[in-house]
């Protein structure tokens, strides 16, 4: 990973953003810029270097892990050794250290509080919002290879999933089995709690595994991810359980199809509003719009919901290099519902579907 | 479950905290004052009742779940609901609304920024901290009820640990198997990482279970717990594989003795420092004060870590109803670590330890 050259960009992005440095305390954005793993710590990015602060508990792997900072183990909290390291070293890092960017996003009242009480007053705490996030958006190489073995690993539980659905097995043994084949496989964890949601409850579209059996007939929605080498996957198949109605199988088609609409538009230039247009346009044709009550993707990273969203109304234009989720899905109260979900990167000229499938309906 | 109460007996401290009205953000203590369990939600509660904001996706759950607060399902995000609602509202909710607390703990800058561009400038924000925490410290019977559940079931977990355990195993295994087990008896998740930290790395206080092997000797530090019903339980076992040295011997005994030494004292009217230091006096009787590098223990309840900490300095009188941890350990870098925790009840007269066991070192 590139963390010297992701901490150089950041800081030549200090002018334009009206900032001598940067208190980074977002843990993901850390770990991209540091690469940090642990669970407590704080980096200050200044205009010539790089100082990361955390606790004895972590100085091993600190030591370890982190990269192109100076690596700084207090025996107070990191905010606070963090604001005293830059109160007493604020005319040795470059121009006289004045603005102090704060993630305004991730950094609480209370600690901002407690950051102006440890700070010099000639310090300008400015807030900022997405800096990293907005740099992390595009993956580089070494990324896109961590995102592509999750992505395929993640993929493969759903084949112990098509072992274990029945009728009458429920939402937990589903999800059990596929987190046990997930972790056996070397996953770090579940990136989001599992989603297995049959009959009914596949009209929920945060239907979490249940203790409810799955039904003889209806849709059975599972979605899920793992986290492997701190990088997310996240994917969604829905099946049939028992014969499908012909109304089963024309919504299930539609998904299908709005799905690979919005996928056939996605490359570099094109406004993620298109992407969603693209989606619900096929589901509205179908008469089904109004049951299309999301939006139809994300990116996806070192966390499971990233920058940009694909939605209506967002302005971002995709670059090669983004890696979103495309996932409509239809969902009719007391009937049933149908996601399909792929993680795609964006290329030149188009994008890559990671671990891709056929999706024809599977009926169990 | 007394959502009422709860509401109310915030309502009733207003006045001492200078308060009118209150919007809640932590989505624990969301949960715990008005039964909402899902992932977005605001709770606003001012002198005459209370208002629960959340969006189109949670109209279904959140009927079902909350008590004692009314419902709105907003279009705009939860925050920007709530603010509008108490900006309309303000006349209509007791005695003119206009100092507001925030839990500075939990909102972000950001989020704080919005809120006081979306009110008049004729409210004023308070910066509340730990108010429903403290509340929360004390669990009723309903609560204990749940944790006692949780304790003894995530207790159970450790049998499948023990059947798992041997040379060659990696930690991962260990963890996959004890996590397989807790989802196919009901839990929601792990309460936390499973930590499974064997040999040289059983010195890590922090040893998530990893792809490393258990070597042929040496201790295997086992920290878990389950979340069931909402409620967390955490445990640790430390067992060793091989022969011990005499040396692994008095260390597993003095860990051993200052837990029970710990436990011995929690009582109502005892300080939490007072626990801490009986565990942490036998340690450095034993010439083992230094590797014992944390505090002593924790609350827990809906989350995994809670207020009070049981640590030096800390002021915190116990009083029955408080669930805590008694977790003392001894981390000998290059060599290995010990930790024995429980979950305790402090009641009347001393305390209940939750699923208890013998503690003798177990040898495999």
């Amino acid at each position: 990973m590139d963390h010297k050259g992701r901490l150089k960009s950041l800081q030549a992005g200090f002018d334009r953003n009206s900032l001598d440095a940067l208190l980074v305390t977002h843990l993901p954005n850390i770990r991209y810029l540091c690469g940090f793993t642990g669970t407590s710590g704080i980096l200050a990015i200044h205009q010539t270097g790089s100082v990361f602060f955390t606790d004895g508990r972590y100085s091993e792997q600190a030591r370890t892990e982190v990269q192109g900072a100076q690596v700084v183990i207090a025996r107070k909290p990191p905010l606070a050794a963090a604001a005293e390291w830059l109160a007493k070293n604020r005319n040795k890092v470059g121009k006289k250290l004045r603005r102090l960017g704060i993630e305004s996003e991730h950094l609480t009242v209370a600690a901002r509080s407690q950051l102006s009480s440890h700070l010099r007053s000639d310090f300008r705490l400015r807030e900022t919002q997405g800096l990293v996030e907005r740099a992390r958006m595009v993956k580089d190489a070494d990324e896109i290879a961590l995102l592509r073995s999750a992505a395929v690993f993640g993929a493969s539980l759903f084949d112990r999933a098509l072992e274990v659905i029945r009728p009458g097995v429920t939402e937990n043994e589903v999800a059990a089995e596929m987190e046990y084949a997930a972790r056996r496989g070397g996953a770090e964890q579940m990136s989001f709690p599992t989603i297995i949601a049959a009959g009914k409850r596949s009209a929920l579209p945060h239907g979490r595994a249940s203790a409810v059996a799955i039904p003889s007939r209806g849709f059975v929605v599972c979605d899920f991810g793992v986290i492997l080498t701190g990088y997310c996957s996240d994917r969604t198949r829905t099946v049939h359980v028992g014969r499908p109605t012909s109304e089963a199988r024309r919504v299930y088609e539609a998904v299908r199809e709005a799905q690979a609409a919005a996928i056939e538009v996605v490359k570099p230039g094109v406004s993620v509003s298109d992407v969603d247009r693209a989606a619900r346009n096929i589901l509205k044709q179908r008469g089904l719009g109004r049951h299309f009550t999301h939006s139809t993707g994300h990116g996806v990273g070192l966390e499971i919901h990233e920058p940009p969203r694909i939605a209506s109304g967002q302005k971002e234009l995709l670059c090669p290099g983004m890696v979103i989720t495309i996932e409509p899905g239809v969902y009719i109260a007391g009937s049933g519902g149908v996601r399909i979900e792929d993680m795609v990167v964006v290329k030149q000229g188009g994008c890559e579907v990671l671990a891709p499938t056929n999706k024809e309906l599977i009926t169990i």
